[in-house]
């Protein structure tokens, strides 16, 4: 199922004990539709506050489960997109070839009400050519370790990012990253990077020498949430 | 001043004895920070639910007001976007040459989460080349009396549309209407005419008849409040 949600509201994707999550909503309807517990397989847990346009997940059920019956029983900020069946060896997790992540950012001086919780607004000026010459240094593949938290020691710290460019939008502009894969708070620590770079806080030098470190005690600013979008995975 | 609000949680832009509106909640500011009571006066009212990108109102005031001083004040739904001095000849009712409103759709299967509160979601199928050919009827100058509600006898029901036209959009159209000056309830209910156009229930000819009539009894459906923006007003 392709899955868009509005993560304001929401612990993240995971079930936790002491908040609500995404996946905790989705599987107490399957499990009122079908009268069985039915796990999801996502293909990658997004924060507390973090929205979603095309999260992926996959599930296994013996009963037919309708599109509009998991919607009608949804709260209206989490929407099921579409449903299909798929191959056994499919799987939302390994399956991946490619994720799409975007994060906003609101320049303008005053932040539109329809913006606030989906954009980062930044009163700062930010110089977007030395954003953009930064984040060259992202692009290819390295070992991300310098920008991620909480390192799970089974999962591969090397990852491709195919892209990572500035998208000028009607209230400022967009950073969108395309990768095979994605550490654990990895787009919002390099968001967090490029805004430092941004401000002339740090230098984009600081970034070749930050990745070669491999820990990630040096970090820098994570952006907050709620300007991260996870676009669409790609399998 | 250049105000955008999420109109959901309002009735409306008017100040009325039984619900909160957007102007009650301005005019409590601009108290606050002059302890004076200052009206505004607008372009025009917005209905209980509709939004706005670029409404406009002005106000006289004896001390200098910010506007980071009025938008620190006001709820995050509603935001000031620009304040300017102006001549005392201009008002914001009586100076306007052109007012745009944006009226949205969602046709896609499932609504955006992002997008609810925001279009109105269509799952009858709807004709674009209907909607685009009856739309033309309503262009030019016409008595718009049939397409109002509560009629002022005060002002004048004829009005001229520059532009009615139908804009594809991601995940659906959107109405754009420009023109001098708009009825109460106008925009709602010539959209309410064009869905019923579009589904196939109504036929484009009834629009030079209902024209005609100048009797608002006749009126087929009234659009939700929900789809419909102010987009801009012109001076």
């Amino acid at each position: 199922m392709t899955i868009a949600y509005d993560g304001t509201h929401y612990g993240g994707w995971q079930i936790q004990s002491n908040t609500l999550s995404i996946q905790e909503v989705i599987e107490q309807v399957l499990f009122r539709l079908t009268q069985q517990q039915i796990p999801t397989i996502v293909s990658g847990r997004t924060d507390a506050g973090v929205h979603a346009n095309g999260q992926v997940a996959h599930f296994e059920s013996e009963k037919s489960i309708s599109l509009k019956s998991l919607n009608s029983l949804l709260p209206p900020d989490i929407r099921i997109l579409s449903l299909e069946e798929v191959d056994p060896s499919f799987h939302a997790r390994f399956s991946v070839k490619e994720k799409i992540y975007r994060y906003h950012f609101c320049t303008s001086r005053v932040q539109s009400p329809f913006e606030r919780g989906y954009t980062l607004h930044c009163l700062y000026p930010l110089n977007r050519e030395e954003i953009t010459s930064a984040s060259t240094h992202f692009i290819g593949t390295h070992d991300f370790t310098s920008f991620a938290n909480e390192l799970d020691p089974r999962r591969d710290p090397v990852k491709t990012l195919f892209e990572l460019s500035l998208i000028p939008t009607s209230s400022g502009f967009t950073l969108k990253f395309r990768g095979n894969g994605f550490l654990y708070k990895m787009v919002r620590n390099i968001t967090g990077t490029l805004i430092d770079i941004g401000r002339g806080k740090l230098s984009e030098k600081c970034i070749p020498e930050l990745l070669a470190l491999k820990s990630r005690h040096k970090l820098s600013t994570t952006a907050p949430p709620h300007g991260l979008f996870l676009d669409s995975v790609v399998y």
